[in-house]
């Protein structure tokens, strides 16, 4: 075993960003990866032997948490969990006591085993939500905070609890603002609109389309988003807030065209305009490019590489 | 009965700002006023036979509220509870539970009952925090907020969720960020540095002070406080974000002097300080002086006003 090699626990670990961080994280042998995750789901094979421990629970249960810390010295966490999307805020108490709630209580845990690290995984897309003014080219991380939907303002105030206990408890937190990632790995068939229709059209299937198609989104492969955090945490960068994302800005019709020109023509619903869809959300992504060296991966290239994968992995 | 009257309900209106607010739209025949209050207290004697009806109960208890609801049309709602104080982040959990939980609870009621005003009781010496920078001489509306305290992380979370509300279900908010408020009808013991003190004055009681006494606060006379929003109200100013405040700065122990040339000399008790005290917060007030013609009392002349009150009352 190599001399201070460190811990990392996986909040969610199963989940889309989840598996790409296990893969990323274990290319580098100073990490031992422990993955919690509440589907009672396998570890894909290839990752049987490796270097990584699985554990099952429900994370708003303290003793499901507490028994992986008695069990392990843990170094960083990284919270990927959400039980809600951003299109779900017709059960606002919920929200607040699973995600909110369940923070409060990982925070708490981590004072009385002296975790000192957390990797919280924010919402570049809601986060920001609706300018006093007009809509800026991108938002930057001080930008206003107005989420119209109640999975950005949960992400917000976990932020605003994660500032409280750095000053209290010199927890050292590192918040990342995620725009819309797209990739391997992702299973969702209700939120994310490269994959979901990359998989329709490898099923067959029409894909759904929310309004005119004229909103604008950020939208990161999600390889670049994982090396991106692998670098930051290389860098001991902490205590501070970072938008992740391409911090280009195309429309749903865009991308819809630029997939049609890799996988030929596909059927589309159109249905009526969500009233939490942002018109236009890009990221201001000069704060990560001045603390890594990053190039995101060309939007078109990102596509052709999730459709291979989808046609090589089926699922459901 | 005049017609067109409103029916003004005031949550947690026995408190503190809650009586100066029924004293205040008792003189205005136009508003009917409803009381909601925890503690089984009664009403003032003078106002027995005025114009104010009370209902007790549980405002996190849905049964509670909705008496109220059923009993009477509703068409503003003055939102005063808050079960925390600025020191008290030892329950997180029951302090999201308790006030952030308890007002999405009655959002929902309103949309339920078509009560469409709310004005919100926010917390302007707790919401701004600590600046990512240096201090600014004051804080406007618009200012970053960066609060150490659970009691402003929720405050701010409820003004995201108002806006939420608004923007879904057009609910109008009026969120009002109170600076530091003194004056008539002040009984807490452990909250209200000029109150308290001069309360410990007229009991011959030693007062408490955390720290060298250089934190800066902006204290408002609470009869100015209730002016003021009674005059937004009358304007029918909604859906922004207010402070209200004096916009100056006196520090704890320039308030203890002033205090000792209107009381005399007293006692104090020197504490070490405490983590969560924002060494400055004065509250940019030039929004509320655009609006209305706003001219705050003297802070001298307010705590006179307010001992006479105090010697004048006895209270335990």
């Amino acid at each position: 075993m190599i001399k201070n090699k460190k811990n990392i626990l996986i909040l969610g670990g199963l989940g889309f960003i989840g598996k790409n961080l296990i893969e990323e994280f274990l290319l580098d042998v100073n990490y031992n990866i422990i993955v919690f995750n509440f589907k009672n789901q396998p570890l894909d094979n290839k990752w049987l032997n490796k270097n990584v421990k699985l554990y099952y629970g429900d994370f708003t249960l303290v003793t499901d948490l507490e028994k992986i810390f008695k069990e392990n010295k843990i170094d960083i966490i990284f919270h990927l969990i959400s039980t809600t999307i951003p299109s779900s805020s017709n059960n606002i108490i919920a929200d607040i006591n699973h995600n909110l709630g369940g923070t409060i209580k990982l925070l708490d845990l981590m004072r009385n085993y002296d975790i000192k690290k957390i990797i919280f995984f924010s919402s570049g897309g809601t986060i920001y939500g609706l300018p006093n003014g007009s809509f800026p080219d991108r938002f930057s991380e001080d930008y206003q905070n107005n989420p119209i939907c109640s999975h950005g303002i949960v992400k917000l105030t976990i932020e605003k609890y994660l500032y409280l206990y750095k000053h209290f408890y010199s927890i050292d937190y590192l918040i990342l603002r995620l725009a819309n990632p797209f990739g391997e790995y992702h299973f969702s068939s209700v939120q994310g609109l490269i994959n979901v229709t990359l998989k329709n059209i490898a099923n067959n299937e029409p894909t759904t389309i929310w309004g005119s198609g004229e909103v604008i989104r950020d939208y990161i492969y999600v390889k670049d988003c994982v090396r991106v955090i692998k670098n930051l945490i290389d860098k001991n960068i902490y205590n501070d807030i970072i938008n992740i994302g391409s911090g280009l800005g195309y429309s749903v019709n865009e991308v819809l065209n630029m997939i049609k020109k890799i996988t030929g023509d596909f059927k589309i619903n159109r249905l009526e305009s969500r009233k939490f869809d942002v018109p236009k959300i890009v990221l201001d992504v000069s704060k990560i490019k001045s603390i890594i060296n990053f190039k995101p991966t060309d939007i078109k290239i990102g596509i052709e590489k999730t459709y291979n994968w989808i046609l090589k992995n089926s699922y459901e």
